[in-house]
């Protein structure tokens, strides 16, 4: 990808009212994905974050953070492994269970996904909570692989996913 | 991306007896996906494809879809509108019911994803009886959006998708 000039994030991205439910402002990230520059360079400034850093793999959750996990492994020239819900990968799997508000809910990664002592880097599109990337942290260090870092296009700072995913470290291009 | 030397993507496909159910071999994309310079293979011969049509916009469903469409899009540089599964998409939308072997499904589109006349290309992973393709197909044409073509890493000739999606054409990667 060639390079782009400085663009502001923040204004390809929309504030949807009381969704998914009364009070909350979504985040829509579909007009970043429908202007390309945009999304170029989205990748691009996360790309030269690590591009001088040792990683193996990118691992990410479905669905939307599969769209920032595929073009950053091509960039960088290293691995994608998806983590997906239950029942949607084939082979042998790990999985992980957590608690939600309300029941819990499980990912899951094949087994030969990551090894014991890879670099894996953990990509989402947007870090609120951390209840997602916390448990894809968790599986991850269950198989012994080291997280270099988690790295998200948005970070609702006010909900302190970051404080919840410590000692992990996180990068993010946009912070509200 | 520069370009690869040709590689044998379908060495690169694992097949999985007995998934979903007894009696069906899943085609599993994943060793493709953790080997960059397969992956990246994969995405320049599409773009390769592509390179002299005149498509506005990437469109394709989730969750696999995303791993191809959004780094196409990215090397032809137009725009990709993500279709998901309802409840996922928090502006107002589009909303297409399909007929599945048990039941119905249901897939969402933003309303200002995708334009009348613009030009459209469909990406997903694999096309195996056409059933979710064929179901963006028809919520692109409720929208006079034009269908360049539907774009696949893996076509399951044998079980004739391609016929079901006519007169919309298909490409594809590896065939079975």
């Amino acid at each position: 990808m060639s390079q782009s000039a400085s663009i502001e994030l923040s204004e390809y991205i929309r504030d949807v009212p009381d969704f998914p439910k009364p009070g909350i402002v979504f985040k829509d990230i579909t007009p970043l994905l429908s202007h390309p520059d945009a999304f170029r360079f989205a990748i691009q400034r996360m790309a030269d974050h690590y591009r001088d850093v040792k990683i193996d793999l990118i691992v990410a959750a479905e669905a939307r953070g599969f769209i920032f996990a595929a073009p950053l492994a091509l960039e960088l020239g290293i691995g994608f492994v998806p983590i997906r819900k239950p029942g949607k990968l084939p082979y042998e799997r790990h999985s992980y269970s957590y608690e939600l508000e309300y029941g819990t809910d499980t990912l899951e990664m094949h087994i030969d996904g990551v090894q014991a002592g890879q670099k894996v880097l953990v990509v989402d599109d947007l870090l609120a909570t951390g209840g997602t990337v916390n448990a894809c942290c968790a599986m991850l260090e269950a198989c012994d692989a080291e997280i270099v870092e988690c790295a998200f296009l948005i970070e609702l700072g006010f909900l302190e996913g970051r404080e919840r995913i410590k000692p992990n470290r996180v990068f993010s291009l946009i912070q509200y």
